[in-house]
């Protein structure tokens, strides 16, 4: 196995990556009129530690529980922004 | 469809996107004895806007280029962190 093969499957994982990122934007928008309706805020600190808590029990590595949660962190914070729509 | 159905379907993504990150990391560990053979330092800027070239010509939304490129930034942050090894 060269360099050339393993970029290739990064590549490859990438675009699958950016795809489930996008659905889960997608999901993360449809609760926005849900949670108008039912009064719920944007920034829910509660449902946040039961987003790291699923990923920090099912993570098998290579990547550490830290990693990770680094990682998730900008992905939410991305997630909360296009909840709360472009800036005025 | 009420809050709790894209909740679970956000749960099943998250699980998969960090299935894929550990694929990933993965791959970038395989590259390390690679690299060193053939001297190719860690940090390789022609081939991390191969990556972010790769992302932004296959997004299609509904996150914007910059928030992916955010949360990408970070993420080979951390991929760039475990080739190097766990700090002495």
């Amino acid at each position: 196995m060269d360099i050339s093969h393993w970029r290739n499957r990064i590549d490859v994982l990438d675009r699958k990556i950016l795809k489930l990122l996008n659905d889960r934007a997608r999901c993360v928008l449809a609760l926005v009129p849900l949670k108008k309706k039912t009064g719920i805020p944007i920034y829910e600190p509660d449902r946040e530690a039961e987003v790291f808590r699923n990923i920090s029990e099912n993570n098998g590595g290579p990547l550490s529980a830290e990693a990770v949660k680094r990682i998730y962190e900008r992905l939410i914070d991305e997630m909360r922004s296009i909840q709360r729509g472009p800036k005025q």
